[in-house]
């Protein structure tokens, strides 16, 4: 922790109870001048420090940004989250990512801002990224794992974000096969994974999560309203997004490991209890053609099995998938 | 095509006749001071001209280079090297060409150079990229398909290059599970394959290759000698690098089509047609693991199906062979 993080770790713990500069000098073996020059850029960033003559600083007000200030205190991973990356604007956390992984970023690295100016979603598709209102983050993991067994990591972090949702808020999302997050039927979170490989050898995952958080329904795009929602709007409440990112790291770290050392199978079975697509008739369109039948269970390998109305058994590696009522 | 390699292939064209100054400022509209400056850069390449007087010039001798002008008038392709980037020393051609991949560099772009300093083989080993003596190149291909089918493409490559090789010298290398030509036992070539990809689909794959062409024994290390042999060495004679570039696209090109088109069984029965691993007994290092089995073919998926002495039969994906007496 930087030493700025170290003030504002204290001010957190101490509830609006005041906290005196002496005390933190003492604590921190630096100056009262350097104490006071911190919490100046504490409130460059928008907290808000009330001063008690004779007692100290009450922490009045947490800015609603998810810098690395506020996310650090709130970690409890190992490795997730231990580098952060933020920037206020940034065109695409997932390209800053996959450059930075290029250039040798550790595993856990986090890239996170505030708003997106060319967010990306799957099929390079547009993801609205509304500033200050949802996550949009990139976390570069390096698992030792062969370039086969990535797909499973998409499943990986749909289970890992639909605990963190539920043990934050309540809600429990579903999963739509094979990387959306549904509530009610509409989407609260959209994850791309990238790859960068060899044959041998995943060198970096690339994870790129968007969770619509706080917005209102009027935040979204009329193209969008019908299919997207907010935590916020599914639970009526304002959510804390920097805890938020900081128990996605965490249900990911925790999962990540049960993955690599565990296999599939125990993920698969989460991944199979949150899912709304198994069991239900579905329309598949893939890159070269257009399946419908029931999806009937996900393989070892990630990859969905579809039957369709000849009987026949199909492994869908890529598609959109539509439920539809027959 | 550039002036200068629109004068380079009419130098060639003539076979050793002379064309006169006049004849190439007419063909390319530009002026003679602007032909005798090409042809100036030409010798600082290395090209030797003669001057015969009221006749022209004839080309004399040409470098032993693999630089663009050199291997553009020998192209049989459409799209495969139609973007060349030369150097004459890099660092590694893999690491520049999984750069300008990322920054959009077109499908079927070459990275190639004279010598590189810190070549990559499979596995982070180092690669011995003598100066000169060897091909050493990228292609950046940008198929549509989606990432598991990614491992083909290795099997793809091994499959164009031996065909390559054998095209132009007559030599048949033998192809080593999944990448290594081998001729009499002794490996000529190495393929280094990377990835590039989202879960639905490949942006690039970079096919590294590494031929050793013209070196003599003593041009290899000692550690290296009993391993290692160049085409000259099997051959007796020197060969022309910049043809066998061109060789190895034009194939390169003719076989990608091919598996996109008619997918991988055509691939396959000329990948096993050309191994030296399927029926053979062998041991297979893996991430965590040993095996010892029968190689008794490859998936649809290019793995290599081993049955090990239980009767089990297992899937490797990736995994250093070695063939074994038994």
């Amino acid at each position: 922790m930087t030493n700025k993080e170290r003030i504002l770790t204290q001010l957190i713990a101490a509830k609006g109870n005041p906290i005196s500069g002496q005390k933190l000098a003492d604590e921190l073996s630096i100056s009262r001048t350097m104490i006071w020059k911190y919490l100046k850029a504490l409130e460059e960033e928008g907290y808000v420090l009330e001063a008690v003559k004779k007692k100290g600083y009450i922490l009045q007000k947490i800015p609603d940004i998810v810098s690395k200030e506020r996310i650090t205190p709130l970690l409890e991973t190992k490795e997730l989250g231990r580098t952060i990356l933020y920037y206020p604007v940034c065109d695409s956390t997932q390209n800053i990512a996959a450059e930075t992984a290029r250039d040798g970023a550790p595993h856990g690295t986090l890239v996170i801002t505030e708003v997106q100016t060319s967010g990306r979603g799957r099929l390079e598709r547009a993801w609205n990224s509304s500033a200050n209102k949802g996550i949009w983050m990139s976390v570069i993991i390096r698992p030792e794992i062969s370039p086969h067994q990535a797909p499973q990591f998409t499943l990986v972090s749909a289970v890992a974000i639909t605990k963190a949702i539920e043990s934050l808020t309540g809600c429990v999302p579903e999963i739509k096969w094979p990387n959306d997050l549904l509530i009610n039927g509409k989407k609260v979170t959209g994850i791309l994974t990238e790859l960068q490989a060899d044959m041998d050898r995943v060198q970096s995952i690339i994870i790129g999560i968007g969770v619509n958080v706080n917005q209102d329904s009027n935040s979204f795009n009329e193209s969008i309203q019908s299919i997207a929602t907010s935590l916020k709007m599914e639970t009526g409440i304002e959510i804390d997004r920097a805890a938020l990112v900081a128990k996605i790291l965490f249900y990911l770290e925790k999962y990540s490991r049960m993955y690599v050392e565990n296999g599939f199978e125990p993920i698969k079975l989460l991944w199979e209890s949150y899912s709304c697509t198994i069991g239900k008739r579905i329309r598949a369109s893939l890159l070269r053609e257009t399946l419908e039948g029931v999806a009937i269970g996900i393989t070892a390998d990630g990859v969905l099995e579809l039957r369709l109305d000849t009987g026949e058994i199909r492994g869908i590696y890529s598609a959109d998938i539509n439920l539809i009522d027959k």
